[in-house]
């Protein structure tokens, strides 16, 4: 995608090999700091600390987490420790996991010497694949959404919420891919951007990747999607996952539930684009996936720019005020219309997933 | 109810009937800032910058606003105009048409050197009327609490949307007053608040009058009550509204609706105390509500108080991002499982509603 019109990832090794360096999501929207990771700790703290964040991109960064360590040490010990820092810095997307695992069938089973260099290769491609994954996914929503008509005017109206774009993985986006390819494709598309609370992806990130790419887009308060879908201002609704069950119950976003539910009451499609490293067949269904609680002061605190340039954060809430700040919700299977996966369109059904993960090379 | 631990209402005329007292809300949590408005135009800037919110008590405050017109000229033009602009001020809550209305029918008959005295009592009469109705919707509301059973501990979980309490009324609130009846009864219970974005009024105005009286509280981002609801962290939902239809939809803050539907997924009782005032039975239904658009920048900015204690605003979003801001939407009969009035409980449905106006005088 293009910031500033030029064309980036948001993940990129170093040509010397020994840093990754990340966009710090958390100055956005108001700037594009750029940090150059050099070790374990420093990647698990830009995971922990949501520098870096969507589950396609925590996965790739962690790969790169256990690049680096590779050319530290790469002994058996010494890898395994490293993959269990990185994988306990967020607890409920699936793909931290599934990086490091891939990365550590691909490595232990190598000599130690030959490990820093195929850590780095396989980390560079675990990134290629992800870019190519969300392509596919944005091939095949884009299908999904040429087939709608919209309700009302010319222009197609897609809501999403949090930011499964561009910023959450390598390239791309998930949710996001489909729309940019309809946009390449020429359809009019409009997206309503929820804004996201409590940690605001959708008016930091989502907003600010849809104004860099050139897409209509309009915010909204993330209690605002109901009552637009029962005025018909909402065509379709697209999401991304941080875990989706073998039943095809969906881990996302906290409040992702919700704007399924009003999909639901009102006949909108509520599309899901999962890569299929988002999937988790070890869970029959979605109520045992852990739920990060995360800090409370996320609720009672946000921080922004003031008119002077200045960045603040301020208070919202009485001094005090205890706050609860569940950071996932799960919608289940039966408010989903569609799986938008790299290899195709499927139902969220038991038979159709496990159809399609025996399919998968 | 109590501020600082000293009986307060939310709106009191000056002893000396030449203004009227009120809290600016918008400097809430931070600050108590109480004011007095002297006339017709500050009683309109009052109500539409809102420093004073919620159905009754907007209602009760444009009274005062004609009461207030009525000391400097009584004469039909002169009310009729001062009504005219005080019932601009806010475009969907139907108590501040009410309101007005009931002053005009007790005023335009009397001889106008009456007029100026009568205003006074009847606002005072009005205000007086909206505190006993809101402690009968609390006695009724009561009834519903106490007949609930837990479900998970011994507490049981409340959870609200936006402010429909003491500060949304002269005193006691709506939604709120059953739960200071609740409390004052002894039952143990504990209440989630919605932040309520944009406004944020469960953020600053329900957690801080909870706090006020007591009550057990815990602050959640709007996104986060369907999850609570599918983990059996939420026995009943209650919630003001500012509208209801003559089918029983009922128009509330935005975000309503989407509680609303969570609770039917999850099988809990969702509840919307409703004094009679705020009944529009010249609306079928719900659908031609008119719904507020208020400013894109309540969503793109935000304010509060920093750690120095100042008052800060920070923008949250890209610099020009485009912003839709619906501040109401209706949530249909079916989704209400009753209304709470201060005439007893009922059944969201036409006949229902049409026998309880009926009966009342």
């Amino acid at each position: 995608m293009r910031v500033d019109g030029q064309p980036r990832r948001t993940l990129w090794p170093a040509a010397t090999c020994d840093a990754v360096f990340v966009i710090d999501q958390r100055q956005l929207p108001h700037r594009l700091a750029i940090e150059s990771l050099g070790n374990v700790e420093a990647v698990f703290v830009a995971i922990r600390d949501m520098w870096v964040r969507g589950a396609p991109l925590i996965g790739a960064t962690a790969a790169f987490g256990l690049a680096l360590q590779a050319r530290r040490d790469a002994g058996d010990d010494a890898l395994r420790a490293a993959a269990q820092r990185l994988g306990s810095a967020r607890p409920t997307a699936v793909n931290l996991a599934w990086a490091l695992q891939r990365m550590l069938q691909r490595l232990l089973p190598l000599p130690p010497a030959a490990r820093a260099d195929a850590a780095w290769r396989e980390a560079a491609t675990l990134a290629d694949e992800d870019v190519a994954t969300n392509q596919a996914i944005g091939r095949h929503g884009l299908q999904l959404l040429a087939a709608l008509r919209p309700r009302s005017g010319e222009v197609l109206n897609v809501l999403t919420h949090c930011n499964a774009g561009w910023l959450a993985t390598v390239d791309w986006g998930t949710a996001l891919a489909p729309v940019y390819q309809a946009q390449a494709a020429g359809l009019k598309l409009h997206v309503w951007v929820d804004e996201t609370r409590p940690r605001n992806q959708g008016a930091s990130l989502t907003a600010w990747e849809l104004a860099q790419q050139g897409v209509p887009h309009t915010l909204i308060a993330d209690n605002a999607g109901g009552h637009l879908m029962q005025r018909g201002q909402v065509d379709a609704v697209i999401v991304g996952c941080d875990r989706v069950a073998a039943n095809g119950d969906v881990c996302n976003k906290i409040g992702t539930y919700l704007k399924a539910l009003a999909a639901r009451d009102n006949g909108v499609p509520f599309y899901v684009a999962m890569p299929l490293s988002t999937l988790d067949l070890s869970l029959r269904d979605g109520l045992h996936i852990p739920i990060e609680e995360r800090s409370a002061r996320e609720v009672t605190h946000i921080a922004g720019r003031t008119a002077a340039g200045d960045w603040a954060e301020v208070r919202l809430a009485p001094h005090g005020c205890a706050a609860a700040n569940p950071a996932f919700d799960v919608t289940p299977a039966a408010l989903v219309s569609a799986l938008v996966t790299e290899r195709g369109v499927i139902a969220a059904r038991s038979e159709d997933i496990a159809a399609l993960a025996a399919a998968t090379p």
